[in-house]
């Protein structure tokens, strides 16, 4: 296949993408459901730091989850344990999330009004950073374990994310992870990105997600 | 001069602005401020809107104003008749502020620990769009008298902003204008943004605004 059928290609497709993430995002502010877009690498803690998210914060917000992965439930299995309603899409060869298949999943999921819907990607810095599924933000997982240079190897990443969780900084006195610069290089792809450091394993700063999240959950409830 | 000698001078001129806007945001996140940059056409009523803002919003939140505008002290007058610290910044021939001015204002104007900044920009919907002033987001006051082309005519504005105040819906009666089309319009320039219908003459609508504004002012006091 030509270079330029190819492109032409995958614009149709981010393209036809483009439409169905426009209907969840139309459906989430007709239902004042606040859709995180939990994006990173593999390994990056990011099913442990949802489950304790969700154990912490179930009590106060309506909370469900839909769970990406290729294969296995496992981590949806792990979702439903703490008593939250769970959905698993195995993209089988697919390395990201799209929205149709998001929109599918809602069907079966029905979140309810005024709840707060964690979307967990298919573990990839890449694919599912061009990919919008309606989505009120993308939430970067980092894990200090990776190095610093995450940002600035995953620019297109790092440009979509509003919020990155730096995680397992419980490990930071084990690492040589400098994390003033890992900031310094989210920031310059991304001048507003924030940055929340946190170990989902400790606790430690997890207070400052939860208030991020109900503070964020509030605006979802507000206006188109 | 060449075209190419001109491309580099705006290169180089907002390359400078971006380093001053990354000073203004990291001081803002020290002082968990919370820094809105008003934008608009001229005319939109974004001082009515402002004025009526603060004197609803000033019993519960800190707040100060800059006022940008190309001339006169008139804006920053009316600001202060509120009660609120307001400083004016005069941009002679420059038609719209950028970080740098912004910076020494903070530096006379000493917004408070936790508070909110309204920073008024000067009224144009084209240059302001480009300059980062290190502001949280950028809200676009666009008046329902203008037509809801708007978006799609400036589309570098309605991308850069985050929220629309659909202003001055009480003469929606009077107008020719399609609410759901110009917020179409809007989405498809920026698939994310959030729209607000409010009359800042009649305050319809405008408790929507203040519950954005005190929620997104919580997310100003969080992290980094």
């Amino acid at each position: 296949m030509s270079q330029a059928r190819m492109v032409q290609i995958e614009q149709n497709i981010l393209s036809k993408n483009d439409q169905y993430a426009a209907a969840n995002r139309n459906w989430f502010a007709e239902h004042g459901i606040l859709a995180l877009n939990l994006v990173s690498s593999p390994g990056s803690g990011k099913t442990s730091l949802l489950t304790r998210t969700i154990s912490d914060l179930k009590s106060e917000l309506e909370l469900s989850v839909i769970e990406g992965d290729q294969q296995t439930a496992n981590d949806a299995e792990r979702i439903r344990e703490t008593g939250v309603k769970a959905l698993q899409i195995n993209t089988g060869k697919g390395c990201h999330l799209d929205a149709h298949m998001v929109g599918h999943a809602l069907e079966s999921l029905h979140p309810d009004d005024g709840s707060v819907l964690f979307i967990e990607n298919v573990g990839n810095l890449v694919c599912p950073a061009a990919f919008d599924l309606g989505e009120a933000h993308k939430v970067a997982i980092l894990s200090v374990t990776e190095g610093e240079d995450k940002p600035i190897k995953y620019p297109d990443m790092f440009h979509a994310a509003d919020l990155i969780l730096m995680n397992k900084i419980d490990l930071l006195g084990y690492l040589d992870f400098d994390v003033e610069k890992c900031i310094a290089y989210a920031q310059r792809v991304n001048p507003g990105i924030k940055v929340l450091q946190v170990s989902a394993t400790t606790g430690e700063g997890m207070e400052s997600w939860y208030r991020w999240v109900k503070a964020t959950q509030q605006l979802a409830v507000i206006g188109t």
